[in-house]
């Protein structure tokens, strides 16, 4: 019993370093009180993205009250991420009311960069993705659940963002969170990948789909794999997750055995699936096929599937 | 790679055998020829309870058209489960329009019973849980979505129940499954089960609690640990997932180590935390414990979680 499959596992978004604190969210005065704190921190997210102050070569994400205040942050949109070591000062998501453009231009030390080029760039410390992926995910929800889906009533954010309610019908609405299964099949030496037509040019990767009502995660890669492929799944083994806030996804980790070979793919999906050597994969994840094919960044899941599997003895 | 940490995991709700040929469910044309064939099988919910024929002691749960127009199925809330052995017939969830004291008074053949008891009472054919796990999942997500939450207006079943369109503002809203870490924390000898209000008297259980955005599995069984129990946990892993129509969430079972073992529970989610030792448990597992314990019954992951630890060598 131990994390073994994991090792080495160094993808984007997880380790968020804040103290959540949940069973303290329903107290609408315990919450105030730490929005009013001198020592809150704020994220500030301009149409998706985070400010970051660039001066003096610094990337900072967390912002005292003060700015927040000058780019006109919604104070009663503000959802509480946590609590930050090492002075236990509560950290917020707040949306603001002026645009990027407008923001770049009034301050040179501030730029709107977008949470999946952060990652790819890899420039933020180590936790600060997965406190965009958290802030990131909650911040679209609460803009696209305005209204109660059950009457239509404008509902209201209450348990410090963690809940939205509705007066109209009493409706109470959850943030959600979207379960991928995203799974690399084998056949012995070989892998199977595809390449939906949104990748980069000669990128091939994993598949994935998300998790239907009423399957468990091993009966979704099953699925997944027969519609997208038309190759029959056996085993299948969970690896790692990943937060992916695009908008608001976990993606499932799983390695899958194959028991057919022939690929029947569909082509409302793929563009090209087949199936890759050890040594072709490996070519990829080196950068050196001789077609110049690839898998993705060490940002994904994906890659860290593909490279556990190539790399494995 | 194998499959070996899930063997001889039987709880309910796993081994749906429909095909949902989920790729062809945009084709409205192919969903209504389906609708209308003289082959397709409707699982008619009534207040949410599905209807079933107890002639001849038979249990069945999926209906031909003639029973379901005399029943007031409303047609245009039907919902494509799938397709099933040995003849590709079509399986469609329906929800009725009349009551269920109306059809029981009506019928003497007909039953309306929860899912929740069928699953205790283990009465129905295998994978038929499954598929009502799916049907319940999908209908209560329509039945709570009938209005866009962009915009608050009324929005359109489309995709064969699996999507929802909002005409006034362009909005597509997919079926929710919330993702839930469930864990049974050992400490070498010992387990760690805590007693929620709502269990049924003496019953313990692991802990449990929604993945929130920006979190991993294994983040998320950290923190659940960390705030109902105080106990620090390691290393996690992954042992089974299951559907849990309750009213739609993905259990996803895990072993966590502890790195603690001094509890301090939190109150308003327990009303009891304690470690158990293999022996204890066992017993509570043969309900022959001195102090009248258990552990929740064989229709529940969690179940299976403690059984197989406590069975493993
Ligand atoms: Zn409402
Ligand atoms: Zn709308």
């Amino acid at each position: 019993m131990n994390d073994l499959p994991q090792i080495g596992f160094d993808f984007a978004f997880k380790g968020n370093p804040l103290e959540r604190q949940s069973e303290h969210r329903g107290d609408a005065a315990w919450f105030e009180a730490h929005r009013r704190s001198d020592v809150a921190r704020f994220l500030l997210m301009c149409e998706g993205r985070p400010v970051i102050d660039v001066a003096d070569g610094r990337l900072d994400i967390l912002h005292a009250r003060p700015l927040g205040d000058d780019l006109a942050m919604v104070v009663d949109d503000s959802v509480l991420l946590g609590f930050r070591e090492p002075d236990a000062s509560p950290v917020f998501a707040v949306p603001l009311a002026r645009s990027v453009e407008d923001i770049e231009a009034a301050y040179a030390n501030l730029k709107c960069i977008d949470t999946r080029s952060l990652a790819v760039q890899g420039v933020l410390p180590p936790g600060y993705l997965g406190l965009l992926a958290q802030a990131s995910a909650l911040l679209h929800w609460h803009a696209t659940h305005r209204f109660c889906s059950r009457c239509g009533a404008p509902s209201a954010m209450t348990q410090g963002g963690y809940r939205r309610d509705c007066p109209s019908c009493g409706g109470l609405h959850f943030p959600r969170t979207d379960p991928v299964a995203i799974m690399l099949v084998t056949d012995g030496d070989r892998c199977l990948m595809g390449r939906p037509p949104r990748l980069p040019e000669g990128v091939f990767s994993t598949l994935a789909g998300f998790i239907e009502p009423g399957e468990t995660i091993e009966e979704a890669v099953r699925r997944e794999v027969m519609e997208e492929a038309g190759v029959h799944v056996g085993a299948v083994s969970y690896r790692a997750s990943q937060p992916w806030p695009f908008p608001a996804s976990l993606m499932i980790g799983c390695e899958g055995r194959a028991e057919s070979t022939e690929i029947r793919m569909d082509e409302t999906e793929l563009e090209a699936c087949r199936w890759f050597t050890r040594d072709e994969t490996l070519a990829m994840l080196e950068e050196r096929h001789p077609e110049g094919l690839k898998i993705p960044p060490p940002l994904s899941i994906a890659h860290w599937l593909i490279r556990s599997w190539v790399e494995a003895d």
